[in-house]
């Protein structure tokens, strides 16, 4: 469908259902993002599918009152989340549909990988590459527009090497080593101790006991927090090997979805990639050294993805010039 | 004190509360057990403190039953659970102890490490190791009958190498490394498939994110259970080389308490190490080759061990003599 053609197409409603926030843009057929709406968390892996379905619904309210439009000129969804696009997800699609149709959304959502709106907020190209290290961590190859390999986003309790789970987690273990004396003393340990209101980590096994007594009351996941004191620490060598080995998790999970047919580009995403520039600059130097010239884009959301998907699955050629004007558009109305 | 005159002294009571199972013997000050109960999991960590501690007064009334005693002819509580001995367990002691008042019980209880119980249950040389790998996973360093360094026991979220816990990950890893195609082939994935009643591991994706979906449903430290299945797969290269992975692990925590100045027994507990003997005999072949002559003790439990620990605390001396009676004697009621 030619952009002539699509401009008498209804809208469509692209949704990044994130961990932290999400993010809804009303986008014409022709690549102009019209209005934008935030909420809270929608991950429903972490959030819970209620919580999860209810800020998909607020973020799209507050996104067609932006563009001034009415959920009855929305003509398709296209929602990004943490599982998305492995197929099977009528039962997702159902709930979020069910949630939109009081605003007057009809169309039933197409569930995308959360992963992939990541791929495509930073190319247009349907070959490539993304490498996503949030609190997560996971490598995809995209092909033909459409993810056909992933390697780890396995969770934090079986994967995620190199995420921010699994560098909070190398922290405290270092700490705890530490003071157990089977580790070198690390300048990880009192800032630690002030994070977790804890007075002095040179007490040893008192400091160990209460510790592990605080970590054991909260969720697993909340490790992630401490994953800023490995990069804060910079030039302490427990930290800095840290960094050293979530650099070389993440290459290795790149590693792994690599082929020799696809010589696209590499996206780099979520919050640890976009944030610790250290950590990206020598995942940047790892990629350079397997002898593969890459154009890597760093990307800090899915939104722009999603809202690609959204125009590729209702027949619109994105090129260049079609993702420029989504991207140009959308950053004027964030 | 003389063993002529401990016998005129009280009863003692001895509790063993376990992740498994809670056991309980009366003891009288010459070493002789007269009686053996048993009940539920006793853990506080795991099973929560109510359970805990009523699983402690409900094998206490079985002991003393099976004794002929009374609780008033108890003279002292000895109580091994996890993360005793650290001093500062007044509150848990008072938790006991309210437990134990019903049964006419009035000492309060002496709460002493389940680890150092366990040593004890393999020898009476107050100075020594013990080495202990069941859901989770410790060593320890006695001196003058008291535990002078403890390394691991972080529990399964930041530690615990080579315990249940961490073979039963490393098998779920390792099948999902193969269901990825990012690790080679293995004969683990056919029974863990079984097991979770997952059809078929051939199918790569799918049948990772099923793998995914359930387990994450589910307590982390339930992937304790799979832990056999890298024994039952013996031959397969991956699942040798979790075991022994796990004997290097729980060697590097045995080394990381070792002393110069100690050459006591080390003594192996814990359910895997009891009854995975292919991994007790990768354990000890390690052992020797660092190069230090140990007597090693495999011991079933923590009850004798709370046996003497309550002799010991009471100032009865227990020598081989003394030892070796409440051995006997113990498992004659069992």
């Amino acid at each position: 469908m030619s952009h002539a053609e699509s401009v008498t197409m209804a809208a469509l409603l692209a949704v990044d259902a994130g961990g932290t926030s999400t993010r809804v843009v009303v986008v014409d057929p022709g690549g102009d993002c019209r209005g934008v709406g935030l909420a809270g968390p929608g991950n429903p892996v972490s959030a819970g599918w209620p919580a999860a379905a209810a800020a998909v619904t607020e973020a799209t309210g507050k996104a067609l009152a932006a563009a001034g439009a009415t959920g009855s000129e929305v003509g398709a969804v296209v929602v990004a989340m943490a599982g998305g696009g492995h197929g099977g997800a009528g039962r997702d699609a159902e709930m979020l549909g069910a949630g939109l149709a009081p605003l007057g959304v009809t169309p039933t959502p197409t569930v995308e990988s959360d992963l992939l709106a990541q791929y495509f907020s930073g190319t247009p190209v349907p070959d490539g590459y993304a490498l996503v290290a949030g609190t997560g961590a996971a490598g995809i190859r995209v092909e033909d527009g459409s993810v056909v390999r992933t390697v780890d986003g396995l969770g934090w309790l079986l994967g995620d090497a190199g995420s921010g789970f699994w560098i909070g987690h190398a922290v405290v273990r270092s700490v705890l080593a530490a003071a157990e004396g089977r580790g070198p003393a690390t300048a990880l340990s009192a800032p630690l101790a002030v994070d977790v209101g804890l007075p002095d980590p040179s007490t040893g096994p008192a400091f160990r006991a209460r510790l592990l007594e605080l970590l054991y009351a909260q969720p697993p996941v909340h490790l992630a927090r401490f994953a800023p004191l490995a990069f804060v620490a910079e030039g302490d060598e427990v930290a800095d090997g840290i960094v050293e080995g979530a650099a070389a998790a993440l290459c290795d999970t790149l590693t792994a979805v690599l082929s020799d047919d696809v010589d696209g580009p590499v996206v780099l995403g979520g919050s640890v990639l976009l944030h610790q520039s250290r950590l990206r600059t020598r995942v940047g130097e790892r990629l350079d050294a397997l002898g593969r010239v890459v154009r890597v884009h760093v990307v800090a959301d899915g939104l722009l993805g999603s809202a690609v998907l959204a125009l590729r699955r209702s027949g619109v050629v994105v090129d260049d010039t079609v993702f420029d004007r989504v991207a140009h558009s959308l950053s004027g109305r964030r």
